[in-house]
């Protein structure tokens, strides 16, 4: 599959047009969520640097050339002005793991206009689809306060790359492991995980299994004590740990049943046999809401894996995000129908004190006390530096949250803030409004 | 990014401890969803071909092996046993596009233990999230009547990987095109697509963008009218048709606003036109839900391009899905604790007229009326035949559709057929839970 063709065809369409026109002035497109979804106070900025490897490594070749034409039932030849076509523009953009929230663009592009146009559907899928879950997972890391969490999700996730996203994004926001041996090699994350239920039913008793897991693992050992009763498991569990002198950074696993209740009694067992440092770790469909209401009960859980709802955004597993043309040829330019209309020009957000964000032109001063958070990260195709580390971007994720506020940090019905508008950024809106009524007789849509 | 890596760690350090351990006789494991998520009334079986592809190329290399033991701080040699490891075994499973329904399996392997439980996490992830996705494509196909589907995701997608995957899907149950031209090249799906808002906002006016597409695309066009004024759009777009005669087969799309009461407007206005035959797209956060209430209240719209929604399963985005262990070393194996109890041995699922399913054993006799769904599909690791076509198992979905029952079919509030077990399958059941309690002591954990 090449990613040149895994592309929205409008795209083709579009550039192809635009190439007959002779119209390749610099277009400058904006990607911003529109609205957050309900029960979101917040996004995490993620996906940016896969959608920068994507516009380093972006070429139409010969075989891509050949792919649209088929589908467009089109001598490859009408298509020869794309051949070889490569991203030669500027990226502008919010680095990862800032908080970002409506309206506020994560990314710039400015490129001649086929290939501004071309690259589209790639990096919306990028931006949206790894910011939907990096805040997702954001959220587990305020409700599990401090506990560590693990991420659990690549059986859920939607295909082997959703679960190599999922697991570098959870790791940038605080996840200390993952379960997933890919994403642990590539993003250096630690690896996590023992042995499923099955394990144990291939042995003739619990204890069986346990002892023999044991055997090959030299290192802590997380028993799995649900299988068949969890109080005699955790029982078990401790024996074996006991008699092989392996509790220290030894642990149990509850993954069904009414975790926090579990979590208490196997906590008791577990003291009475003097086994006060293993720890406990619960697994089992696990959300921020879970978790927040586990911590809030005082479970005494150690440690949360939590996988499904987290990998998949399950509340909100998609943003209305949009990729929109704001200038054209050095003219600003808007789109004014329905209820999405789009402020024109490149821009700039400018971050104040407590998230109280500014959306301002790009050629702004900073308000009093703000700082600029778009950068120029990509100048004539390529990086203007070294890739971004991932600990960088938790620095950053860990910096911002630090200073949201409370109510944008709720797991119930969190309120975002609203950035406002520059006063420059209001005027040219309402300039190019009316530039746009009176020159194209385009009368402002306000009946829908 | 290897394959084989892409696994959850715990399938690891099972395999190497049965390794070790000399266990290596058959076992099976069976695949299944255990309930339906609110709002289905049906699963469609997806995700086989591609699972059945992974199998085929599975292999243990040098260098998993290495990624292996340095996510686990081990020597290499310690997981010497895996090196080389392919997978020889059998699958059976109920192919693709058949409808599916609570504990039904979609899939049983059984293999030498290390090997049946290194491939559970791919093939979960694959069967879950394809059957997930196929399933929503499906209501929308029954919420649109007849009138075609054309895939919109791939931009809201989790990545390039689910967006082909939910190409290939959306065209198994019946979807005429897809905008993804990577999948409309693999598959053989039509491509659809032609222009954006931001292609009219590149033009001194609408008119001279509708010319300036006309112009480099010669077949039959689709004009986006709703980039400043909606019915000003259409007049142009009709307009424009009419004088370059290229009004059969072209279309105007309309993406935002009031879809249906612009349809409405947009007929009136297409018709008194005289272009009676320029059709209607709709598109713009569809789904199954409001494409039933535009046909409900008799929206004049030709064609439904659904996106967003669909490609993530919006609102089930995961399936409740589990690979369990039915037996080992020709033992009936299941777990008790919970409610999670999982029924023993290998299985077929009989399928009776109006989907009155029986799971059953795997060598019972079909009870009067039923046919058996599973078939085998790999023996020694091989394909029993070729890959099934995209066309069969579009065949297969809809002769399983035209026999589903309508409460089942609903968009809204739907009921799910309940298979029943067999009465072998039941005594089976019982039979392995008193030999789990009385030779492991296990007492049914009836508490939780």
């Amino acid at each position: 599959m090449s990613e040149t063709t895994t592309t929205d065809l409008y795209e083709v369409t579009m550039a192809m047009s635009y190439l007959r026109e002779g119209m390749s002035a610099p277009a400058t497109f904006s990607l911003f969520v529109r609205d957050l979804p309900p029960g979101r106070g917040f996004l995490v900025s993620a996906g940016l640097e896969p959608a920068l490897d994507y516009l380093s490594r972006f070429r139409v070749s010969t075989d891509d050339v050949r792919d649209f034409a088929a589908v467009l039932h089109r001598p490859p030849a009408e298509l020869s002005g794309l051949l070889g076509l490569r991203f030669d523009g500027v990226v502008r953009a919010i680095p990862e793991g800032h908080l970002v929230f409506a309206g506020e663009p994560l990314l710039e592009v400015t490129a001649p206009l086929p290939q501004a146009q071309l690259v589209e559907t790639y990096l919306l899928g990028q931006i949206c689809h790894q910011t939907a879950v990096a805040s997702k997972a954001a959220r587990c890391v305020i409700a599990a306060q401090g506990r560590p969490l693990v991420d659990f999700s690549l059986r859920r996730d939607h295909g082997p790359q959703a679960g190599l996203q999922a697991a570098r994004l959870s790791a940038m926001v605080g996840f200390t492991a993952t379960s997933n041996v890919a994403a642990a090699t590539r993003y250096g994350i630690p690896a996590a995980g023992t042995m499923a239920h099955s394990y144990i039913e291939c042995f003739p008793s619990e204890e069986d299994a346990f002892r023999a897991f044991a055997r090959t693992h030299p290192g802590p050992l997380t028993f799995l004590v649900d299988t068949y009763d969890t109080e005699r498991g955790v029982a078990t569990a401790g024996r074996v740990l006991a008699d092989l002198r392996r509790g220290p950074g030894c642990a149990i696993r509850l993954d069904s049943g009414d975790l926090g209740e579990l979590a208490h009694r196997s906590r008791r067992l577990l003291d009475a046999a003097g086994l006060t440092d293993v720890h406990i770790i619960a697994s089992g469909g696990l959300d921020e809401y879970s978790v927040a209401e586990l911590v809030r009960t005082r479970a005494p859980i150690d440690v949360f894996a939590v996988g499904t709802r987290v990998g998949v955004a399950a509340d909100a597993p998609y943003l209305d995000a949009a990729y929109k043309l704001v200038q054209y040829d050095g003219r600003p330019v808007m789109k004014l129908s329905s209820a999405k209309v789009t402020a024109p020009a490149p821009k700039q957000v400018f971050r104040g004190p407590g998230c109280a964000d500014v959306i301002g032109l790009i050629d702004e001063q900073p308000p009093d006390g703000t700082v600029p958070l778009l950068r120029t990260v990509m100048r004539d195709g390529r990086r203007t530096g070294p890739p971004d580390a991932l600990a960088d971007a938790r620095s950053r994720f860990e910096a911002d949250l630090a200073d949201l506020p409370q109510a944008a940090r709720l797991i119930h019905r969190p309120e975002s803030p609203v950035p406002t508008g520059s006063p420059r950024l209001e005027a040219l809106t309402s300039e190019v409004r009316d530039r746009l009524e009176a020159t194209s007789a385009v009368p402002g849509d306000r009946s829908r």
